[in-house]
């Protein structure tokens, strides 16, 4: 099984590259299942069920998030009723939506999962690795084998901890919230697919999709500035994953990145 | 003029890596001049002068620290006769040691600057994009075109911000910290070359270049650990920055990531 | 002479109070100069120029602030036209208005400082330490003698080591921002007079000024939350300094801790 | 029934000063029960065996701790065998010791807890307001109603949250880790006692309790430094709390602050 994973889609120009392209990428490298993080598809802040529907109808089986997954207020509302559109796992209690989704495939049963790191993360959640490892163990015992995890973290150490913690349970442990791809694709020893950080889909000029100017002059100054999100090319990130369903383990994962030509925008 | 640039070396197994095949990488790949971070090069935890005069024996021009530079007590002492092992630029007052050294080549003077981001780091220090700024103009007055940051931070906004920051001022911007490579080498527009982080050299199978076992123990955890550096294959990760000496500015950026084979270690 | 200081004026409920109780404060104290921490005064985030005015008029000498100094837009043009407003002095480059005033009195020139810490602050500013050895380094050159400095910061360390920096230099060094007064007040061994943090006037039932209800859910879910500013009775939290004009060092510290009755409101 | 608190014993001038005027104290304010914070009572950093045994003997009942309760390696064996020395209850999984003890008296059941935040504390502990509040339900279920939580934590906001949260079902909660008195002891409405940090037992001059120059240096210059436990004339801090142990709610809370004499040292 092919999965394909898209990172932090931001702002007006990834969300509509993405729209634009999904069906072609998925075409073209033969993709069974699409999972893509939207956690800035709104504007760069959150998303809402106008962005979400749009992703979901341009091929995304599963929307995953992260921090600034309320940063629409709306959203509250209608992630109860999407169980394809997930927030991290790892809150207390009883928010809104849920960190697990379990879709059936040609291939069996796939569980897709979102959580978030605590170091230097603005909220401070549960304990992703004990979380996630009993939410995982329970998903084994049930039988469920391919098990994508998109982990939104802000450290390299808390990242790769998680893959090598969850090495031979999940098929695949990906990171984003950096908005750039790591280099460090592998299988780790195990059979899990590991890639720290899977980037973002978003404008090439820009930092983390925001203008250029704007973030300099915060650094700068220490003013409070607006962040616009910038204008442009856009690349778009992630990975494909190749899965044995048999085992769940991962026999494959290649980055993905693009740049779009400006003819392709 | 082509630079080699090495990434934080972690450990025994790392320096003993590097020093083991500086001089066939220098000579496969033509290299002219040759920068390492060393700020993990004494068992992960800074360096020492007998260290470091290991590593400008097997051909390291310059090397570069960051926030561990102090670990060894010893350091404090050495790096004031050195002027070739550099500490971040951006202390304060009037801390032991530089963050610059300006040498001859047969290119002309080659300028090579060390500074630490502020963003979720353990210093306070002061702020690097001012006092890159000023101090690089100077540069850039006095005729030095020739201008390698190594710039040590933990968030790739800060990184990428002080990339496009110093475009066209400095020949190449290149991150280190986070040990982990990013797939984003670029010129850009105005010619520097910029890698968001170089990556490490140090273990393969290890979280940063520490045992898996210790730092998954403390996320799993929150108790206290001791982290040793991880044994196996060693992963040697950096980049090769062609620059125009009439310029300054950058022509070329390649990663450059070689995981040894044991015959090679 | 005698100088009241009041800490972090949160919203309406805390901004009429202090409005309608400081002159009849001045008077039974015999105060001679007032400063007034206006950080919050503005719906619990910022200050204008609406609501400045009315402090002045009410009888603040100078008003001063701290990370919340630009929460309101417009304060960046009004600053620059008001002295006796000041923002932290330690911003980098240049940042609208000041963080000194120098004013005349019967006593002879009283300056007013007001700066910000760096641990666990938003803002990375540059480092107070040094920023205000120097600038008070030149006000005690130039004769001024009577120095007041508002440190806003984070942690007890940071305040507590800024007090003893300054001792026998400041006149005064008192802490705002954790909007809690602390009890140890005291005359360092060189004369400064030093309070870690002089408390907030407003709502008593209340987190730092914010709605219970609003506060608790949020440590308890980790969800964002609105945080209206509190009702009810406010307290009015600071503290007075004798200071001697002849020497400028301070002669005597109380803290100020007044419980409104719901009559006096 | 009436409790006496003391704040964070720092290293031998905190631990000795308690250890001589433990007994006399509890005499002159006919203490019922005696809780103390040990966690840097061993040179600043942790509490071991010794010194708590020590304590016990002078008179505590009960030894709490936080963030540096592991400093001393040999204290993970200690703890598992000694109930009445405390580490924060919210670590994850089964670290060793526990975070609460129940104790008979004069008065009926009493439990003390330690609970540490998470607000820019070094480890990342489980969410203390779900599970205080858990652990309490129970305990009140069990029929204790004498509650003492020692709160350690950085921010203000987090520990007076947690005052209102548990208000009416602990006894007191009373913060530590800043090391420095707050002046805002009150009941809240509900009948739990609160004061925002109790202060420490250690040298006066001093920055927490570590050599006044060691601490300047530090942030004066962001270079490495040892922190030495300062010298001289002792304070001890914390707070005399009367519980009616009819109803388990507070009656009365008192700050205790008492700068010793030489005479006295
Ligand atoms: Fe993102
Ligand atoms: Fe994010
Ligand atoms: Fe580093
Ligand atoms: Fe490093
Ligand atoms: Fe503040
Ligand atoms: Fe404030
Ligand atoms: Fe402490
Ligand atoms: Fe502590």
């Amino acid at each position: 099984m092919r999965i394909l994973f898209l990172g932090d889609i931001v702002g007006e120009p990834g969300r509509k590259a993405v729209i634009k392209h999904l069906a072609s990428i998925k075409q073209d490298h033969a993709i069974d299942f699409c999972i893509v993080n939207g956690e800035n598809s709104a504007g760069g802040r959150g998303i809402n069920q106008k962005i979400a529907t749009e992703l979901f109808k341009a091929g995304a089986d599963v929307i995953t998030t992260g921090d600034h997954v309320w940063d629409q207020r709306e959203l509250a509302d209608y992630i109860k009723d999407q169980p394809n559109l997930l927030r991290p796992i790892n809150y207390p209690g009883d928010a809104p939506g849920e960190g697990l989704v379990v879709q059936d495939s040609d291939f069996g049963k796939i569980a897709v999962l979102n959580a978030q790191g605590r170091t230097f993360m603005a909220q401070s959640l549960e304990n992703p690795f004990t979380v996630l490892e009993d939410t995982i163990d329970k998903l084994l015992a049930d039988g469920v084998k391919i098990i994508f995890l998109d982990f939104h973290a802000e450290t390299t150490s808390e990242t790769i901890a998680m893959g090598f913690h969850l090495d031979g349970k999940a098929s695949a442990v990906v990171g984003t919230h950096t908005h750039v791809q790591t280099a460090d694709e592998r299988i780790l020893p195990k059979g899990t697919a590991h890639l720290t950080d899977a980037g973002m889909c978003g404008p090439e000029i820009s930092v983390l999709g925001r203008t250029v100017e704007s973030v300099v002059f915060r650094f700068k100054s220490s003013l409070p500035t607006r962040f616009p999100v910038a204008k442009g090319p856009v690349r778009l990130c992630g990975c494909i994953v190749d899965v044995d369903p048999a085992t769940g383990h991962a026999t494959k994962i290649e980055r993905y990145s693009r740049l779009l030509e400006p003819s392709e925008m």
